[in-house]
């Protein structure tokens, strides 16, 4: 009897790219706040999301230098450290405020795989951001007044996103920095002949965040710029305005997520973009 | 209105990380015909799979120099070249004679998509295997006889495989060192609360490979190991005994696949191995 | 007594990053003759080296595909396989037309060392080709008419040189492709106080390549760009026009180099270029 | 006429893989003493240094995340994060304890190169270890007693490292954690004919690490292995017992440093290791 979460499924289950939840998360978050087009924004959200009438455009960049771990102190793995770079993009779900990730880049299998699972649409990339450290130095900013951080991202050798945040002053309600649900698509194509437009999985759900703590949280002025990468339509969300940065530390635990709306049956979203 | 075959989806179709099917592939292959311990070997195979009794614990390890190219001439983009390892188990499938694979490294992520959506169980790894050259040079060995070529592969900095080939005689069949029918487990977990052990998609499918063309095959002698390496139970298929090498060029298409049984629904399976 | 020809020198010799000569390179090239700005080129040029009267402006791009060997068979050591992008300018030696690399990425630290050692100003970068097989097939262009091949370099993440060529017809004389002596710079800094200026090594020296073999060598009409990147100046070479491009399989051995100035100590350049 | 500090030399300077120090480093910490053969040890030690008698194969190991920056500000370039793994010797040079590195292993081409120029035998690595965060979370170990960190480091997909530290308490004078003198070998190759083995650069020299601060300091009990690895002797110091861990982050500055001896001219230690 094979063993496991995700492939491989193996003899003793520890094989498995993923093992099954929870799967506890620690990061390091570089953000920007920016407006896109609203367009290309509203161009990027699945059936059953709208523009966020409060807030069309509205949208945030993350830089994220993550840990992992599942069981019991698996940080203790060398491959528990790795670095992310998402857009979220503000929307609605039935009126309610949410956020949606129309791209992601990781450098880490595992945390690839996890996304998926999660309906996050990961692609691998390289992604780095500037840190501080707890002593005065010319090799690292302040986590204070002036302290200026830079992030970037790459994709296969194209670099995709650059970020600077020059930091003002302490956020007084930083758990608002991540305040939206986050709406996702788990989505698995079929193969099959004559099916590859008809997913196996295909459904909006809810990322339950548990034990969400953001401390250390400052912010400041931005900027923020989306080069053209072939491949990659990152660039039609270039900001037409940048509103402010933030630097956090995040930590999360992820046990399961909840289902919206199954979309491989459920005909009244018929697979098109709710009119905002 | 998203499009694309996988996620991310997006509005002109461009972003996702791979393109719908035809996928044409044509590789440079170091193989490797061994022997694993009988019951490793049967331990790995999903339920509707088993032992073949004609080659208990056969087994055949590939180290592949690819390319890769989806619609007309894609092969231009640099994404295109990677690089896998992996590893094939003798059995059988209603009494016909398939292969399965039980473990595979890729280090391409668009690959690593293709390989989930084929039931293929893709982990990152980095791989690579001696070339030959159409010149005599002491930099390569000569694709006759006495050439020897070297493999290895490993993951997240720990080696899996190591290889070595000294070719001997061209292959008189050469079509005949693929010749089994694949057999592949699509599987793509839920993460809804209570749900981890009842995947969203679980099927065996068999791989339909078109136009499959083996050519400049040679066969030799061979040195192949398998050492140990955490979180991977690729050791536990370590040789008992190598039979014999081979360096070949494959290439082929895919555009679908056959589904043999959904193991979400079947009962007769049980998800549980079948007796050999 | 330690060991070794570059460091770590060890016990056994058998740690040092690069062994010594004799060196042993086969590789894949593809190549695109291009006409960067004259004054350009010329601004690259390190003391003793002119401007090519005969080819103001005139460079080469080559994209390789190696395998290395040293002693005996190393080919099989998987780190063997490396992948290179260079920038050639053609200028002369008192009055000789001879080769300069003004920028060369490599994806290998022991190619990096080899050729600091050699005086090529190497730094690490991502670098892929299109390759041919020997057959037929929608994954690949043919080596012959019509056949297209595309090349890429990135370093850190950014994109620095993308190339394409088409074949047409095969190459007369392919040694005729990397005809020039090529001049190197050997040097290596102080960092004593108040030195830094001041190179331990500084010397131009001809790379010697014995048994130089180009093979399989096709011509075609070619596309060339390097777009800029920071702290990078490879776009100030950028074509104004592109001659052609070629395709060919090169070999040869590097034993040692000849010294042709040591600048360190020569007056007679006193560090400047050499009008033209 | 070309500027810059190491090569490429260019027009402007800025494509220099290094630029001039002045040098700004801050870092996380893991290190672990432990003792290796002191037969093996010596082994390491260049002509000049001897072993230390009041530590007889005592050695440092050290894995680190670093952060670099050299101008104003440049620790904002992505390139500026890298990771390191080292060993370091007890040894005395004429008397006095210090440190010798006789392997190092980094992944990032810049901290490569000025490695090289201080004498460090760096080769590339992949490197991790566990982190800590400003907050409660089954994501990461705290800073404090009962924490546990793990670090491993690889070449070439080979693991060369692997060390863990649980804290018990805080350290009493952090700065002793690195309180011996650097010793480097500052070697660079000839490539000429019949001078393989006579470098043109071959020199001891002491580092000179300004404003060095060591702070966050814990210290605990340790675990820590060095595996075979092919092309590395580094497990030739592999812990005959293990004395302590303790992480900590330390900043200091290179401007410079000083040459002990010229080890190409100096006949009194003729380049054979000094007596014991």
């Amino acid at each position: 009897m094979l063993q496991g979460y995700f492939p491989p499924l193996s003899p003793s289950g520890k094989s498995g790219l993923v093992s099954a939840p929870p799967w506890h998360y620690a990061g390091d978050a570089l953000g920007i706040r920016f407006r896109a087009d609203p367009d290309a924004a509203a161009a990027t959200l699945p059936p059953g999301l709208a523009v966020d009438p409060d807030s069309p455009g509205g949208a945030t960049a993350l830089f994220m230098d993550w840990q992992f771990s599942s069981e019991d102190q698996t940080y203790l793995d060398p491959v528990s450290q790795y670095r992310e770079f998402l857009l979220l993009v503000d929307a609605t779900w039935q009126g309610t405020p949410v956020s949606w990730c129309p791209y992601i880049y990781v450098d880490n299998d595992a945390s690839l795989a996890r996304g998926w699972v999660q309906g996050f649409p990961k692609k691998m990339g390289t992604i780095h951001q500037t840190r501080s450290f707890p002593v005065a130095t010319p090799a690292a900013p302040p986590l204070g007044p002036g302290g200026t951080f830079a992030a970037a991202a790459s994709t296969h050798g194209v670099r995709i996103a650059e970020g600077r945040v020059t930091l003002a002053a302490p956020v007084a309600d930083p758990a608002a920095l991540v305040g939206r649900p986050l709406v996702n698509r788990r989505y698995f194509p079929r193969l099959a002949a004559g099916r590859h437009q008809e997913p196996a999985v295909d459904e909006l759900v809810r990322a339950d965040l548990h034990d969400l703590q953001v401390v250390n949280a400052w912010a400041g002025s931005a900027e923020f710029s989306l080069p053209d990468a072939p491949g990659n339509e990152t660039s039609a969300l270039a900001p037409i305005s940048v509103d402010a940065g933030f630097k956090a530390t995040i930590t999360y635990s992820v046990q399961d997520l909840t289902t919206l709306v199954d979309l491989t049956t459920d005909l009244s979203t018929d697979r098109t973009t709710e009119p905002s």
